[in-house]
């Protein structure tokens, strides 16, 4: 089966404190949908600019990546810059462009509204939203969301999780929308929100579920060296989506071993700038980590 | 087979936002050998003074902890007195009494010299040494350590690690130590130091061997409510030695395992002041944890 990712699509500038690189392929839907490219058909929603570079649609293209949902519009491909400290958990953002972004209005082309899973990647709440009321009953929807819509969007996420399966936040976020410092007690909060489904990303610390069939742990992939982290949650959660859709049977059989697959290509997003990695994978390099994380896990 | 345990016995008054406990039995080897109780013969080696409650010592007593090697001094029991902030993962010292601590000399009666596991738990590692020197051929000696000694005492810390075959630190220690920001990285370091096991302690977001045989990604058990987490590094050190000794074998069939049930007993010293939770624990409740543990990480 397919998966549907709407989200941001965008140019990253992004600094650390060994190098700098401009203009690189981003945003969440982008990171998403390369993600789950090496597991099931991906189609992708989102807007772009006409300055966007043709190397990025063949990127998309190349991976198999249906861009029937991609606009291309008069005007600027929104342009996102920030640099992370020495510390790869910290970051600041230098530059937010919107561009085209600005009056996105992500409608589905007919053939999309039937596609089984949905992932709503990281943009407006509303957005989300929209993009679910064009859905004709999916199988399993997941959104993610970031801080600056609790921050600024708080009633529109709130509307938005009512209706989802999934939700995936990170722990910080978490614990900003319960007010609960204990991560468990803070999952607690949200399933009364809505979402039967709880994934709370926790950077190299891992990942939890909370589900009908009880929690998972699931560990982050060993990485001596983080090159940059943009993307990683993307990843993640695309990862997670496009196993899902693969996986024959219920939800509740596979989501754990999504997850591992979530970690696993959220690993290899980190060891390189923007999707410079990811967008070099191949499905072996991928199942020999997860037979990795098997061996660690195990006890 | 039995383990020996040395460190501090100490009373600790301790404060959280929601409540004050005074002169709580405590002390690194206190934990560790409470907890090291559930599973095999211990040996506990350490000072108290005459103050010291006799309710504590039955309490000993009444794990079958053999307490020969436990010296009762004129003088004060080393008292202890620390506060947690709402985030439990800060806490500051507010009070620091040696008392017979400060000229402790653990000497071993001559019948623990044999005994084949050693923990060297919390505390200066000229003593942690001097103990080690004192044993005939152990077969698996582990040290514990704290920041301070990183601080007052490193070159006495490098020494001992040089001899022992196992080493705890908390992530934040490991960082200290090494200058590495990458727990991964910063482990590499470490073995070059000595040790051939590193165990990583990372609070609720569990802990991590490196050992000859690869590295376990240890889970903690979660949580949704701490109400003292005093104390839970030693009694994850304690459990895991004691579950240790009385497995078959290579260390390396069973440590992974023996670090699961170090993160069950940890867990239950997090959920009550000082070791008044772990006091009454009882194996079977430690083995329907160690159950869940294993349903929350399979995939």
């Amino acid at each position: 089966m397919s998966v549907l990712i709407v989200g941001s699509t965008a140019l990253d500038s992004i600094k650390t404190p060994n190098a700098e690189n401009p203009r690189l392929l981003g945003g969440s839907a982008s990171h998403a949908a390369v993600a789950a490219s090496f597991f099931s058909p991906v189609k992708l929603l989102g807007v772009v600019g006409e300055d966007f570079p043709r190397r990025y649609i063949q990127l998309y293209e190349r991976l198999g990546i249906d861009l029937e949902g991609l606009q291309i519009l008069p005007g600027k491909t929104f342009h996102w810059s920030g640099e992370y400290e020495l510390n790869m958990n910290h970051r600041r953002t230098l530059l937010t462009e919107l561009g085209v972004f600005e009056t996105f209005n992500p409608t589905l082309p007919k053939q999309h509204q039937d596609t089984p899973f949905v992932l709503l990647a990281n943009i407006a709440p509303s957005l989300q939203y929209h993009v679910l009321e064009q859905m004709r009953r999916p199988r399993f929807v997941v959104a993610d969301t970031m801080d600056l819509w609790l921050n600024i969007a708080l009633p529109d996420l709130l509307k938005l999780i009512k209706r989802v399966d999934g939700f995936v936040l990170n722990d910080s976020e978490a614990h900003q929308l319960t007010k609960e410092d204990n991560v468990f007690a803070a999952i607690k909060k949200i399933h009364k929100l809505g979402p039967k489904y709880i994934v709370i990303k926790k950077g190299s610390h891992g990942s939890i579920l909370s589900s009908p069939a009880g929690y998972f742990l699931c560990p982050a992939y060993p990485l001596g060296k983080v090159v940059d982290p943009t993307g990683a949650g993307d990843s993640f959660a695309g990862a997670m989506m496009g196993y899902l859709a693969t996986a024959n049977g219920p939800v509740d059989d596979h989501i754990r071993r999504a997850m591992i697959y979530g970690s696993v290509v959220a690993a290899f997003c980190c060891e390189g700038f923007g999707l410079l990695r990811t967008a070099r994978l191949k499905r072996p390099l991928i199942e020999q980590r997860v037979k990795e994380l098997e061996a660690f896990t195990g006890f």
